[in-house]
Order: structure tokens, then C-alpha cells, then sequence
């Protein structure tokens, strides 16, 4: 398949300095991408179109379908004309989470809780993240962000997408994603971790976009005591991180930040070397 | 029903100055909102816990489950210690739109495409918004976006969450909505407009967020000829706004902004006054 282009760059009229000109922009893409298991399509999110197997694997993870990227058989990303269907094959095609959780969906930018018939079912069990020993220092909080923000390339050409990176202490940044949707941004780091073999409770998930309820969920279920945002949580967020014993950290801006849950996860020390 | 709180001042620990210590931040409240139709569950959003019967009749446009907001017979919202279930009862019971769009599904913050089984039916066809008249000044543009930046209190109050304004020139800003989603946001504000009794082909739609496809997609269906957002469009956005014959502008400003499609609908003249 020809790689998609991830980005355009389209001509508008700006309006600069008092006066319309011709001119041009660099714009993200946007693309349906539908999740087909067993030829059947489970959901359809607009995405970047990118990272494919990334994305297959970590939507396949956070949504329960799998709880490892063994479990699937293969992946085949087929595009068409409006959009690419990545059709993958589960290993046991009775899949229990998936049959039990069957539904039929398409999904926007930042769609992930898709498909659940009611409020109960939507507002799913978060598991405890309580099993994992990780614990980070002030210093590794405010590198794991800087690093982030010197690794997105698809951001510093649009200025208009949304990256996600996983942070292991003492290994750096092992992975940074990027997308128009911050869900999907998060599905494809958890793809890209798994498929290279790490745990996630070993490490942090860092993210540039606001923390929703499903952003801890999605951390939550990958096993990973850390969510470290630049920008803001909700309030649903902030409980539900409470409850499944993990550690929320937001706002960070520099060698300051915001930390909601669990501070005790926070090791003290000098931060020293920060911009 | 008790009024929701629409945000929760929280306890957190903040590093500030190089050190370590308590402080509080107000955040958004994020509740489930379930949109039941007839009794049956017919989407979740995660949103802002307000608004309720804007968001009803909003979504219920956006979606095309209505064409007018007389459609329908009433709504209750009815409140669980989980979420929110609007119950909307439609006239007519049979209403074909929603048997043939009938799904189940759950969407977080920015979900309204949900449920639509492939890619074919994911990519609605958008209607052409040429049968409007409307034509805006430069000045009109700049104008509409100040006002909004000026009516946002819950941003104002926690920097974390969309708004949408309609505009109508010699009215001003009729109506504004905020959410924790900015799908939320716009719907919500549908809904406003609607039952205020103002058409889609008379305003414009101002947005402080980024344009995705569905951003376009529901504007088309109220029949409005501009949006007008403060962020990046996506390319995606860009094609179906020119495709439906309408006037994108994004990345308003101040008194600089940068058109995608249709500029012929912008009128010319100077600005005056602008900050």
C-alpha cells in the first residue's frame, strides 16, 4: 500500500498585516480508519494515517479486546478510496472480550468508549495500577515532558495534533506518537510500547493533550502507574486516577507541574539542568 | 433534579518556584450523557453536565434524527449517581431517520459520528450550504471572534474546555455554549440557536477549537455557510467544507485570520476598531 500523506499542504487567503493575500498552510489529514476483526468492523475512528500496526495492536489492548499483542494472528491495513480498514485476525477467533463486547461503531477524532449500551457499561471497571513498583523523581517528571516536546515532528509542522510518548527511567522517551485525535494518539503509544516488548508498568505515559476520564482508563488498563499531561484534567479524570491508584501529574510547563493523585509516587529531589 | 456542578475545585499538590507544596485548582466536571430515544440507549458522550435540553435537541439535529426541533414531544433528564440519561420522546415514534440509523454505541468527549458500521456510512454525505445568502464583512468576522472569546465563563474559570458561538450580523453573538468536548460544545449550541428560532442559514458557527470533518459535517446540516474557529482546521475538514460550498476560516487572531474554501462569501472593507 502507498504510504498516506500525513500532512497536506493546501493554499487559503490570509488576512495578514491588514490586508488578504494569497497564501499557505501546512494541515494535518484526517482519515476514516475502521478496526475489522474476523472481517466484521468493530469501529471507525477518524485518525492520522499512520502507524497502522501501532494502532491495531493498541486499540486492541485498551479496548479489552486483547491483553497481549501475541493474541493477534495478523494485520493488513487495506485502503480505499475513502478510508483504510486495518483487518486484523485474533489467533482465537471466539475471542471472549471481543464477542462479549461486540458492537457496532464509527468513532471521530478522540473516540475510544464507542459502542456500550448504557451509562453503566460506559463508565467501565478501571483496574488498579497499584501492582507496579515505579516510582519517578521531580528531575524525571520535567525530562520525560521536554523530551516529548523535542519529539513531534508532525506538531511542529501543523502546530494542530496531538502526542503521546512512553517514558521508562533510565531508558528515555521509547516510543512518541502522534495524531489528530488524542485518543488515538495514546492507542498507538500503547501499540508501539507493546509490540517493542515493554510492560507498562514500567514506565509513564506523557501526553500533550487535556487528561479525560478515558485517557486514565486507557493508561489504567496498560498497567502504568503515570499519567503526566501539559495540559489540564477533568475532574471525572482526577477520580478516577484516585481510584485505581494512580499517580495523575498535569500542567506541566517547564520545571512546574500540577500533581492531582498520589503524590506519593513522587520521589523529592533538586530538579537541576531545567530550561 | 439538582443542578449538576459544571466544575469541582480540587486539592493538589503543585510545584511552583522550585518547590513542592498544596495548592487547588478548578477543573471541568466530565459526567456520561446518555441520549435515549423511545426508551433505548442510543449514544453515551462524555460532557459537560449542563445544558441539557440544548445538547438534546442539538444532537438530535446534528445527528439528522430530527430535522426540527418540534419534532419533538419532550425531554427528561434523569440523573443516576453514574450520569445522565436525556429521555427523549419524539412525536413520531416511527421517525425513520432514527430506525435507520439505529446503533448503540458510547462516545467520550468529541464522539458524534458513533455507531455507523463502516467506513461508506462513517463518511456521511454532507449537505451543500449554498442556498444561504449570507455574505460577512471582514470586520464581521474579526467582530464575532472577540465576542466570543469574550462569553466563556467556565474557560475563563478552568482554561480546559471548548466553546461555540452562532453569530448573526446585526445581532451579535445569539447564543454561546461551552463542554468539556467541543462536538459537545457545538451541539449544545445547535440546540440553542434552534430553539431560539434562529435558522443555521442565517449565522455563522464560531468555534474556539480545531475543525475536524465532523466540526464541517454538522454545520452543513444546520445549513450555516461559515464556520469560523480560532484553531487548525484538518485537511479532510478543508475538502468537505469546499465540497458543501462552504466558508471555512480558521486561526482567527485578532484582526489576522487565514480562509480555506469559498472566499468569495467574505465581503470587502476595512476593519475598524479591532484590537
Amino acid at each position: 500500500m502507498t504510504p498516506f500523506k500525513l500532512t497536506q499542504k493546501v493554499r487559503e487567503t490570509a488576512r495578514r498585516n491588514g490586508k488578504l493575500g494569497a497564501g499557505s498552510r501546512v494541515v494535518p489529514e484526517e482519515t476514516p480508519i475502521a478496526f475489522s476483526y474476523g472481517g466484521s468492523t468493530h469501529a471507525v475512528m477518524m485518525a492520522t494515517p499512520g502507524d497502522f500496526e501501532d494502532f491495531a495492536v493498541g486499540f486492541s489492548l485498551t479496548e479489552g479486546i486483547i491483553d497481549d499483542p501475541a493474541a493477534i494472528e495478523s494485520i493488513e491495513a487495506v485502503a480505499d478510496e475513502k478510508g483504510i480498514d486495518l483487518q486484523i485476525v485474533l489467533k482465537d477467533e471466539q475471542n471472549d472480550a471481543l464477542t462479549a463486547r461486540r458492537r457496532h461503531m464509527a468513532g471521530p477524532v478522540g473516540c475510544g468508549l464507542c459502542g456500550i449500551e448504557s451509562i453503566e457499561q460506559a463508565v467501565r471497571k478501571t483496574p488498579s495500577v497499584t501492582g507496579s513498583p515505579l516510582r519517578l523523581t521531580q528531575q524525571q517528571i520535567v525530562e520525560a515532558v521536554a523530551l516529548l516536546n523535542g519529539q513531534q515532528p508532525l506538531h511542529f509542522e501543523t502546530r494542530a495534533v496531538h502526542g503521546a510518548g512512553f517514558y521508562v527511567p533510565g531508558k528515555g522517551l521509547i516510543a512518541v506518537r502522534e495524531d489528530v485525535g488524542r485518543h488515538n494518539a495514546l492507542d498507538k503509544l500503547v501499540g508501539a510500547a507493546a509490540r517493542a516488548g515493554h510492560s507498562g508498568a514500567s514506565g509513564a505515559v506523557i501526553v500533550t493533550s487535556r487528561v479525560s476520564v478515558e485517557m486514565v482508563q486507557k493508561t489504567a488498563i496498560i498497567g502504568s502507574p503515570f499519567i503526566i499531561a501539559i495540559s489540564a484534567p477533568t475532574a471525572l479524570a482526577i477520580r478516577t486516577a484516585d481510584e485505581a491508584g494512580m499517580t495523575l501529574i498535569a500542567l506541566v510547563r517547564g520545571a512546574e507541574f500540577e500533581i492531582f493523585t498520589h503524590s506519593d509516587r513522587i520521589q523529592s529531589g533538586a530538579i537541576a539542568d531545567v530550561a
